[in-house]
């Protein structure tokens, strides 16, 4: 079917004017939104500032055509310009066409894998970025990122490669601060962080409606550039020392295929890999949570399609990696956006600013950017999460903890890996020795639970084991031992029943297991019995001779098996 | 307590004359088999012959003090003499100093690091040694080393780095064959072949005893040996280009320590811990089979520290990695071993041997100690096992393949890390899509079944999910998807139970789903109940607030959630 892969057939034919009406007022509210936010993270990522501009016209448009959220707005995001920064920043110097170019190159790479994944479904490869994993990434990419953009609040130079030697190269530049660029970023900060709480608030008292208030605090950026640019032209600071952004280009970038260099295409696709996928677990948590609230779905196969697509128009525009912007989209959401249409308005609207808006932004302070950026990420700073992963998993938190840790300490791309990593070796050592029970009857119910954690009746002569996890390789001697302990504490036992409700598969290793279990129980007078056997592990085992050689039988229920062998030995043979 | 790191001091009180008897008589027979084993394991390793007799004496008596099996013998087997060969085989020229050098160090490393390992109780990292990749990876060795001996037996010169080179090197040089080595290499293998068949049936029927049959019968390789050194002798085949192992140098290996070359056992840790590993899972499986034959128990963490030790104990006297040997094991259980002082008598005699009959090796032509070798590793080849993990488990027989393939073209190391990665990787792959089935009561018990695999009553309004895994992060998104599915697929669905028998923990990430999901139902005016739930997930999840803002209640089981919610909704709700 064409339509699954390009969604816009979907909804394009009932557009009409209402929902062209509720799309570009929604278009004109993000537009104004996204102008300050896209300049402030090409600052980010270590290019000019137009570039911010050129990766939020194509990449918009062409999402529109492909993605499957009616209210996702993609463009450049925190997250993904520190990692842009992080991937090219130590292979060529900064403001070269080269650093422009290796930037173009990684969204490129970027998008041919994210659609390659798309195309061959393999968008749950993102699930192994554990919920703790992200968190933790994003809280510790927000504090470098805020870190890295003090220096240009204070208005002094700042070296070094990691967290530490930054703060202590800092510190030790804090008497060199400018104070006109203080007075600036500091004002814009101090504005944008009272805005943040105080502004819809006031708003709503003023008498909008709460969702419209919610929306226009989310323009106090523009507010803050227009305020401190008109300070530098009128006060004349850029003399004070006070850093612009100067000459912009004037107008629409033209398209273009990146040079291939395989040395550098070798050297970035780690990396484009991974801003790939942290980008596109970003942009899949947004628009399932807004597809959510309306009852719609979005396809995350085609989503990595969509997002794929949209950064290597990124990259023929002159444009560096884009993502699904968290809160971009909730106020296209919040501001009544209804269809993907609302995405190619804001290109519009960025295009227009580009052709005739980039003049006005000479005078612009790039303090004001900064402090732009230093607001939006301490939002991403997300304490809350760490808490609450603390109280409810130790292992899931020690994943987040070494994800914030490595991500601090040696870089984003590390600190990721070592959160997946730590996850999956976690959950191996969990499984690698399982809880098991001993169960007996709930009295008067066929329902068994754990003789510790219950009041229940056993019956003498059998023993009913629970075993809480598959049995798989890691865990298979783990069984052998388990076993041959219980047993070994109660000489009457006669008959093991294995009840199999909490076990999903049985691999070959613990197949060989069971085998040798099987065998030594025998050996010693006693018979296994399994009980309440899933479907699908029964069909397996019955490929293989376990089940003819099993010393005892399989009940369809532990209740079963119970009844059976409480009459003893002589009843319960077959 | 000083006994457990000391195994000997539980046995060595009660020694008598009885056991004495019986353990120099499997000493005997074991030292006559091990004798051309050593020599011929150490010619597969690249070493001198003596070294293989080194490496025969001091690990069995250090392991007859630290290890707690009782029948358990150590020495040089195949693979890890194939694995010596491949780890320094690039490093350092075969035949120098250097190369026995670097084999004592590999055998150093890793003896230190199993003996840490043991110490820090991780020997259950041996079982993500799946059976399947174990299975694999000793058939491909041993098709490896049979392939490799064949030069031996043509006396020919093969080249290659591969199986596929040595095969065409081998090929091509056919027609270049010593008929005098020929006869005599393909001779003694005939006369192996046969006699591993039929030699012990011949003896039993001469009148011995069925198990003294079988172990006079692994005698065989010495007759070879004896009749194949006589013949180049007496004929003086040597001229005639028979290879022959020439002067062994006679008497006691000097204990020496290894010298540090801080870059060599850089280069060497990664190989020495790969031997150390497989030579422990070797070890094992080997001890846990005899042991379970006599009741015996064996401690896996103590039996690291006693195969560290022994290897530590070979490098020190001059030779190579050891490992607990499986038919050499067999036969000094069949013997009648009752003790680990067996195996020091094992050592004493080969000690005698190194002294007093290495003259007598001169002529022992190399050709006889290869097929020694062909004929030992072929029985390693395991196509019944092959044949059985294809019928059981495509995944499984998936790691399998995965493994010989990998040992077979890229050699050892990566063949077994490939063998790893691929179990890890299936294993994710099927947890991240888990089976799950809708459930209805078995009629005329309180036992629930999937729907589709049994007749069963449901009731109306009411949707019973049972997953068949535990919830964690690559499966969270699943869940969300598979519930969202479901429900919509049934209009008059009122509440849905999550049947949570099979779910054996929550982690963060599914914790977050859970909530995303009961939100998602509360808003379309549905409940979400579970039933069934596990002690220690319950006390997991009571450390959230999921509980509590839970739409609907926490059944103990499946049939109260049922009957609770049959009589509708007024009735069901707290």
């Amino acid at each position: 079917m064409v339509s699954r892969y390009f969604p816009i057939l979907g909804w394009a034919p009932s557009y009409n004017r209402d929902t062209f009406a509720a799309d570009a007022i929604a278009a004109v509210i993000v537009t104004i939104m996204l102008i300050p936010q896209s300049l402030a993270y090409a600052l980010l990522a270590g290019l000019p500032p137009e570039v911010g501009l050129y990766a939020s016209i194509a990449p918009l448009v062409i999402y529109a055509i492909f993605g499957t959220s009616m209210t996702l707005a993609v463009g450049p995001v925190a997250v993904a310009s520190l990692m842009t920064a992080s991937a090219i920043g130590e292979l060529v110097a900064k403001g070269t066409p080269e650093y422009l170019g290796a930037a173009i190159v990684l969204a490129l790479i970027s998008g041919l894998v994210l659609v390659a994944m798309g195309l061959a479904r393999l968008g749950f490869l993102a699930n192994f970025l554990s919920h703790p994993v992200i968190s933790g990434f994003i809280t510790a990419s927000a504090l470098i990122i805020a870190v890295g953009q003090l220096k240009h609040i204070l208005g002094i130079d700042v070296s070094g490669h990691n967290l530490v030697e930054q703060v202590a190269s800092l510190v030790g530049g804090l008497s060199g601060t400018n104070l006109a660029t203080l007075a600036i970023g500091g004002g814009a900060a101090a504005f944008l962080f009272w805005a943040r709480r105080a502004l819809a608030p006031l708003l709503a008292r003023a008498g909008l409606s709460p969702s419209l208030a919610a929306s226009l605090s989310k323009a106090a950026p523009v507010v803050a550039v227009v305020a401190t640019t008109l300070a530098v032209y009128l006060l004349g600071l850029q003399s004070a020392g006070v850093a612009i952004v100067g000459d912009v280009p004037r107008g629409l970038p033209t398209p273009a295929l990146p040079t291939f260099d395989a040395e550098l295409w070798g050297t970035l696709f780690l990396p484009a890999l991974m801003i790939g996928i942290v980008g596109y677990v970003e942009t899949i948590s947004v628009a399932q949570t807004l597809a959510a609230k309306r009852r719609e779905r979005i396809d995350p196969d085609q989503e990595l399609v969509a997002l794929g697509a949209a950064n290597i128009g990124s990259a023929m525009s002159g444009g560096f990696p884009v993502t699904g912007g968290f809160s971009r989209s909730i106020v296209n959401f919040d501001a009544g956006a209804r269809t993907p249409a609302a995405g190619a308005f804001t290109a519009v609207g960025i295009a227009l600013a580009t052709v005739f808006l980039t003049p006005a932004l000479f005078f612009l302070p790039k303090a004001t950017l900064a402090a732009t950026i230093i607001v939006a990420v301490l939002s991403l700073v997300d304490l809350e999460t760490i808490r609450r992963t603390w109280t409810y998993s130790k292992s899931d938190f020690a994943a987040m903890l070494g994800t914030i840790l490595g991500t601090l300490a040696l870089g984003v791309e590390i600190g990721i890996a070592i959160g997946v990593l730590a996850s999956l070796a976690l959950h191996l050592k969990r499984t690698s020795r399982p809880h098991f029970a001993i169960v007996g009857r709930v009295p008067g119910t066929e329902h068994y639970r754990n003789i510790n954690r219950h009041a229940v009746d056993t019956t003498p002569g059998v023993l009913s084991i629970r075993v809480d996890e598959s049995l798989y390789f890691p865990n298979a001697r783990f069984l052998e031992d388990t076993i041959n302990d219980a047993v070994s504490l109660d000489p009457d036992v006669r008959d093991v029943v294995l009840m199999c409700s909490a076990i999903n598969f049985i691999d070959a290793s613990a197949l060989e297991s069971l085998e040798q279990i099987d065998h030594r129980l025998k050996d010693a007078g006693i018979r296994l019995h399994l009980s309440e056997v899933k479907g699908p592990v029964l069909d397996r085992l019955q490929r293989s001779d376990f089940l003819e050689r099993l010393s005892g039988r399989v009940f369809l229920s532990q209740y079963e098996a119970d009844e059976a062998l409480k009459s003893g030995p002589a009843m319960a043979a077959e």
